[in-house]
């Protein structure tokens, strides 16, 4: 299965972020991708002060473009994520949608961001912020997917439960910033591909040095035995890269380690 | 707390490997180690051929030496491992001492090696060896300790779970070989890092290009926000490195994960 990443850019104009994202959706389906995937708030400045504002329910005006968007080039569509609004509550929700325009996933980010790096980074998502429920994973093509939000990632407990619903490969909408991002991105997505024997998937916002939340970027793709497919820079770019279901098989195979958890000892669930 | 990995050579001479070792104690003490750890099966050569061969009991000559040496250099000495006989069954074991020569701890390698490489490494270690049945971990000074042997690690379930059991530091006396060395190793003990904010401290043997198995050396110390602190090459060496529970705090302040975990929805024991 071919697969985009589009690591796109984020503005203050919340049309002008979703054109640009639509007309990147367009050109990676031009070029055979089957699935699309956008970064996290990729048509919403990245810092608190703004979620409540560009807030949105299902169904509304960014939904539906992501919907119609989907149908239009046949593909299936990862929303990456943005702020929705429900019931006076917001949350950092991705939707997926076939090429049908029809929802077939929603993840809301379970695990909310805050942080306190000394002389560093600082990021209280909780402050607006409702935490999701559920694990979440979907089926598209013969491929089963995981997928999470951003510092979701950082728990191996949840891509273990992505996996053992059957995930052959994790999508993870994300937006690293400059003090983790150097530190942790890379190995985090290698070591989960490792450890779950299945496709990690990093998709970032492309960096801007003087935007409201500078994105460490660095869109990744990596098998299942942990190597790096592909990876971008820092600027605005398509990646695609392929899926293969038998390198999953053979890597679960080769080096049997889901089924070599001593489930009589610990139990996850 | 400094501490000492010692990456000792394993040759067929079991008294020979046992007085290397020991010199190496004697050595690492003598530069103000208070913590010193051996490889992974340090005087067996690591093959299903030899381990019922150099099996030997608790409390039989390998132990009595072992703990010898760590009265003998008033440290804490964490035995690598060796194949430990008892009831018939053969268990891969490491012993830890403390400076007045009393056993410690003991952990028993608890997931085996089978593995099968496509063109590469084929290892069965269930053909021999009994798994042990605990997580391990282990007071000393002011930090507690996990332990687990080379496979274990593998499995992020087990370093969360000596985490949540009050680990600061894990200690791996490990022998990862050429294919999985260079593709894994030292992502896993930097994520291992990452997500238990914890030190992660592997041990290999050093490399013999000529011996029965050619171990990946490599022996490695991360700290707690998975920066690789000090890495040997494939030579024989003894590395030092200093654990501070005041950094083990700080990661874990700064960057919330372990508190952070949804423990309302899964449930890992």
């Amino acid at each position: 299965m071919k697969i985009a990443l589009l690591q796109t850019p984020v503005d203050f104009d919340k049309e002008k972020n979703l054109d640009l994202a639509c007309k990147a959706i367009r050109e990676a389906a031009q070029h055979g991708a089957a699935l699309v995937i956008l970064p996290e708030m990729f048509c919403c400045p990245y810092s608190t002060r703004y979620f409540a504002d560009y807030a949105e329910p299902a169904g509304g005006h960014i939904w539906q473009t992501l919907s119609a968007s989907a149908r239009e080039n046949n593909i299936c569509l990862v929303g990456g994520s943005f702020p929705e609004w429900e019931d006076g509550r917001i949350y950092n929700t991705c939707f997926v949608f076939g090429p049908d325009g029809k929802q077939i996933a929603r993840h809301r980010k379970m695990h909310l961001f805050n942080v306190e790096f000394d002389g560093g980074q600082h990021f209280r998502e909780s402050d607006t912020f409702t935490p999701g429920e559920d694990v979440t994973t979907f089926r598209y093509g013969d491929l089963t997917f995981g997928l999470c939000i951003c510092f979701d990632m950082r728990f191996p407990e949840l891509s273990r439960l992505m996996t053992l619903q059957g995930a052959q490969a994790i999508i993870v909408p994300a937006a690293f910033n400059m003090t983790t991002g150097p530190l942790h991105w890379e190995t985090m997505f290698r070591q989960r591909a490792v450890d779950d024997q299945a496709y990690t998937i990093g998709i970032a916002p492309a960096r801007d040095e003087q935007g409201v939340y500078v994105s460490y970027a660095n869109s990744i793709l990596c098998d299942p035995m942990g190597q790096v497919l592909t990876r971008a820079g820092t600027q605005s770019c398509i990646l695609y890269g392929e899926l293969d279901a038998g390198q999953v098989d053979s890597a679960r195979r080769q080096l049997p380690l889901l089924s070599a958890r001593r489930t009589d000892i610990y139990t996850l669930k």
